[in-house]
């Protein structure tokens, strides 16, 4: 068994190695690739996608995991790495086994292509250029989902890739509830004077938003050593290890609050990556699982703490101090409320935290659409406008604040967004049962002090890594279910507070 | 045969894929990565040439090359592409068959350590950092060799790495030949009033220096749509595909020239890597071969054109107007001077250009004895500083600007030195070449145009890529041998003027 163990590991190695790889091509072409690499870039990912596909799926994997299955046991202690290694191995190896290795590299060849005619098709504003690379796309992610297999949806097999163990009709439920509460919010704040966050809208020199945001990773423990950060178009974070771990942002020159708040959210997701256990590394329990789970992480310094009056008690000060002129006479109770100034908007990446899910539930109905084949590519444009209309009450200019706006179909994640809400509702649940535990935490915060947050999530969330799926880690940390209530109590309470409800 | 020919091209395009990987993650250890990467980095890559080198060398490649041999012929056509792909991946298939997986690996893994030791040593100047890695490396090497055999000198099976069909003795005798007549040379210099560089000593603003190596590297040609250039410690050039060549440079605040010639030094590799045709791109046609060709183009750019009077009639009014302090009252004969002055210095890398031959023969005759064992490691600093003595009249003051200079052994690169002079030599022999056949090049550099040479370059020599040895390309461009006479003639012309001898 021993020897069945190291050459599983040994292959898992490999794997990972050229999962890494494929992760720092993926960072270059995102940050300094010119734009002539494009082709052969696409052509290497491809090829080393696929060889990591053959690999982990070849026939010598599983007559290990048969030879392990005792070592694996039924329910295995999460302080026994190398069962949970063992079943976690098998979960992922039985998935793959589905996938016949031609169409992961056909995915994957696809996906970088349409991710580069993507980039150009949003620079025009040209709906056009990208239609043909998604419409292959839907055919390969149909395909990919028959080989998967589902029972009741087509999209639960899509979705259990980004979030095991959750169902479609769970979102739909979860989405409902979510729906019942926010919206009428929504109409309420509209009904109410608009905030002013006109001294937002100013030039923020690019340098300086730099070093400002800097000072901010370094103050939250985002190890720099261990991790740095880039620009990129849109903002991301990968790891090619616990010990090497890349985010980006982006700066615009009138819009700090925009790059400000990508380097939290990509930090939160920076902070989960160094958290996992160095005995973790390089296996499939590094890799990520729940993205509920992960997007709580980043979503939990965005807003939870980065969107707090707490935290800019601390942080205004140093910010006027870079910004002088741009935050003369802005009082804390001022640039509280503009950053969390709620208004429908276009871009779900800039929208504010309340208006968030409602771009969500737009995404998850019409990629629901598309799989199910009830909605064509080519009416996808109007489609997505009409669903503004119903749910945010406005119509994108065109499509590069529409349809065009997210790079996700185009890298090929269907089945993804719905997590990013799920991450929303997991925030607040995780944060409320860390002040829960450790009642300092605020207090922490107002002076500038984040250890006491940052180690708890490494200790309660981040050492388990791919262990628990989002169900089983809320229930591991809060002793119950998912739970809604705490998000929407959090929300209703904070803009009724700002909107003087 | 098409089939057989198929299926070999598909392995080889996966084996380019790793190899280009493998690249990307070279060029980010270079100029992004955190510290905290190394580790796992010196895994991915062992694992990613291991398992290139697993590929390259199954016992299918060779059953598909045996299945090609009436396709390859003896001596194929320049033009047919795939006799010469079949040829030169048996040639590589045969050579890579000697060595164990186990070795590549090892070798793999204890170069990427050791190139961090190595940062850490020669940062503190301490070369007992590096000396156990060393150990291990010289060890390998040695073991290396022996598995690729060789007749008359251990070495010569190292050299054909570098330079395929060179033996030690032709190099012995080239660098006899050198010696000759180029230490009298030096010694005639060193008799001479020295040139004055002093201006050249002063602070030069690193963002004017960056711009204005762009605007050099936009004028020769350097394709920054399939390219880009970075900073790193050591400069160096690598490409992804023809189409993604990148070179790095460094700004010294107090010393422009060394980051600007090293940017020239880097793009006429870039030119190189970037003359490839498309239809060898991904295969080992497009593989480098001999280095000394590789350097001569390099050497090409920065000495013999860059270094030329004719190059700062035109570029020297444009550097004034990025420096007019630094430069006010330097004429075009003082600064010509200053930037060829010969001085025994400690760094290879910023050595002049008739000094900078002595440093490789102190560096081919140590790695000779090392691998020979005719000398420990323990004993190198001793031996390298005795040489810099008797060749340069110089003793290093500590090992950082002593054996701790240069990257070369620590990456495994053994073998690899005498191919810098052999680019010397081939720069000289090569231009004197394009003149003789294009007599307006020499006008056309003073009037900062470049098209001329560097399509002439792209046209005898980058478009043949690794089909030709230096002997052959050297037959096929001037239909005669390598010959040292032009180099050391232009070296006595120039220097004799410089210094009126």
């Amino acid at each position: 068994m021993g020897d069945a163990l190291r050459e599983l590991r040994e292959i898992i190695a490999d794997v990972a190695a050229l999962r890494a790889a494929d992760a720092v091509l993926g960072w270059d072409q995102e940050t300094y690739m010119p734009a002539g690499g494009a082709a052969a870039r696409a052509r290497h990912r491809a090829a080393l996608a696929r060889m990591a596909h053959e690999r982990f799926t070849a026939p010598r994997v599983g007559e290990l995991l048969d030879a392990l299955r005792d070592r694996e046991g039924n329910a295995p202690d999460l302080e026994d790495l190398d069962a949970q290694l063992v079943r976690r191995t098998r979960i992922l190896y039985e998935r793959a086994r589905r996938l016949p290795p031609n169409l992961v590299q056909e995915l994957a060849h696809a996906s970088a292509l349409a991710v580069d005619a993507w980039r150009d098709a949003r620079q025009a504003a040209d709906f056009r250029r990208l239609a043909p690379h998604l419409e292959r796309l839907v055919a390969l992610t149909i395909e990919k989902a028959e080989h998967l297999g589902y029972q009741d949806d087509i999209y639960d097999a899509l979705l259990d890739e980004y979030e095991p163990g959750m169902t479609t009709a769970e979102v739909e439920q979860l989405f409902a509830g979510l729906k019942a509460r926010l919206v009428p919010l929504v109409q309420a704040v509209a009904g109410a004077p608009q905030v002013d966050d006109a001294f937002l809208r100013q030039p923020f020199d690019p340098q300086q938003q730099w070093a400002f945001g800097m000072d901010v990773l370094r103050a939250i423990g985002f190890d720099l050593v261990r991790g740095r950060q880039d620009q990129s178009a849109h903002p991301f974070t990968t790891s090619f290890s616990q010990s090497d771990v890349r985010i980006t942002t982006r700066l615009r020159a009138d819009d700090w609050a925009s790059g400000f708040f990508a380097t939290l959210h990509e930090a939160g997701h920076g902070l989960h990556a160094q958290g996992i256990p160095p005995a973790l590394d390089g296996t499939p329990l590094a890799w990520e699982t729940s993205l509920g789970v992960s997007e709580s992480q980043s979503r939990l310094w965005e807003n939870v703490v980065g969107r707090s009056r707490g935290f800019w008690e601390f942080w205004l000060p140093q910010l006027a101090e870079r910004f002088p002129q741009q935050l003369a006479g802005v009082d804390l109770d001022r640039f509280y409320r503009a950053i969390n100034r709620v208004e429908p908007s276009f871009i779900r990446v800039e929208a504010d935290e309340l208006t968030y899910n409602l771009h969500i539930f737009v995404r998850f109905e019409l990629e629901r659409a598309l799989v199910a084949r009830r909605l064509e590519v080519r009416d996808l444009p109007a489609a997505w406008n009409a669903k503004m209309e119903e749910y945010l009450g406005i119509v994108p200019g065109n499509d590069a604040e529409g349809v065009l706006q997210d790079i996700h179909w185009s890298m090929g994640a269907w089945g993804y967004f719905p997590t990013y809400t799920l991450g929303n509702v997991l925030s607040v649940q995780y944060f409320a049962q860390a002040v829960r535990e450790h009642p300092e935490i605020p207090a922490e915060i107002r002076q500038g002090r984040f250890d006491t947050l940052r180690v708890w999530t490494q200790e309660r969330i981040h050492r388990w890594g791919a262990m628990l799926n989002a169900a089983e880690l809320t229930r591991h940390i809060t002793g119950g279910p998912l739970d809604s209530g705490p998000y929407v109590q959090y929300l209703e309470e904070k803009y009724r507070e700002i909107y003087r409800l």
